[in-house]
């Protein structure tokens, strides 16, 4: 936890349980829109949210057939997340990807990217990697040590604002 | 933001990323709950809540092929949520509907005319407008000023409540 | 509302509107895990997350054949609840059970159960039972008084964090 008292004022802590696209965005949207006005951010990335920082390059990962069989039918990285509705076989998430770019909305990846540069702390759930047999590599680089739910709970307990998404 | 310090205390902000009628639910009811207790209350209608605030007359809507083929799709209007669940082809979400009604719930409609006349702040998102081409003709009266992420973070910055729902 | 002043500082509340088991999971484990820091928690279950609570060998419930149909097609308790994606007609969520027994992840009795003996205040809410014609007897032992969005409300207005998940 970064500072107490007045600091409590100042942070926003997300966790971020979901690894939709259309989840990603409002995630990565509010962070850096805090970070960008003054606050201190931390996004705890939990769950199916732990794909949204898993690399873009990496495809087949775990450690047995099971967690292998998981990644191949959710794998991850910014640029394969699909939208948790209205996805159509790839049509419509293909889509709004499309009218996302005309609009000139950055895409996650420049969000992430902007998330880091902006000194947004990104956490990784340690309980979720170690399930799906997911290990530092597979992630992208910058992202926090891997934390458990004392520290996602520690950070929100001192928090302005709190958001699971 | 309206008042600062003390105001803190008694303010809520909920960002209705959700156009299911099962969230729609908790948002109108939420928000209609805390203002009857005398709180003041704002809620940023983003990505598919933005549908929530859609005319119900209001069919097809959008600027090119693809944002008329996403309101095909999706239509939006209170009178037309579907149940993010055993929605099977409308029958769960008709069922849902009559069992509210006959157990005298208020529909969505009812909620979010009494929201508005309580002075729930309903405040449209314009990234989500402007991406799909929805125009203020297309939202209900008496919503707010299309404002952007920046304002939505401002009202939860100044609540003593914040959900992401 | 327990204590005010001071006691907003340290409480949780979590409107668990969820029912599905990857969505039980962070609502169990972020509030045992408050518990255990000595936060005062409560977790108020309201539309499908009241199905967590409901018994695991109740199967039929309802007051009509509507409410008796959607209890068939969501049955609830426990041990049935299903992932919100990747389900794949149950070998999906087979799948993440064995994941999460072979890395000694507590099942989610196991952590309900511990919710309920650390102290977590259990609320059903009253406006989901009379809809869908559930009764106590059909929730497990050592829930709270049925309550209403007012008692969520006051809650969450005395609480340092709040979830809607």
């Amino acid at each position: 936890m970064s500072d107490q008292g007045n600091g409590a004022n100042n942070k926003v802590t997300i966790i971020a349980w979901s690894g939709d696209l259309d989840r990603a965005y409002p995630i990565l949207i509010l962070a850096t829109t805090a970070a960008a006005s003054g606050m201190d951010v931390t996004i705890f990335f939990t769950f199916w949210g732990l794909f949204i920082l898993k690399r873009n390059d990496r495809g087949l990962t775990g450690k047995d057939w099971m967690t292998k069989m998981l990644s191949l039918m959710n794998r991850g990285g910014t640029e394969h997340l699909k939208l948790s509705r209205l996805h159509m076989a790839g049509m419509g998430t293909s889509m709004m990807r499309q009218i996302f770019k005309k609009n000139n909305i950055a895409s996650l990846q420049e969000l992430l990217d902007m998330a880091r540069e902006m000194g947004v702390r990104l956490l990784p759930c340690q309980m979720t990697m170690d399930a799906l047999g997911l290990t530092r590599d597979d992630l992208i680089d910058g992202v926090g040590e891997p934390a458990g739910a004392a520290t996602a709970l520690e950070e929100a307990a001192a928090s302005r604002i709190n958001w699971f998404i």
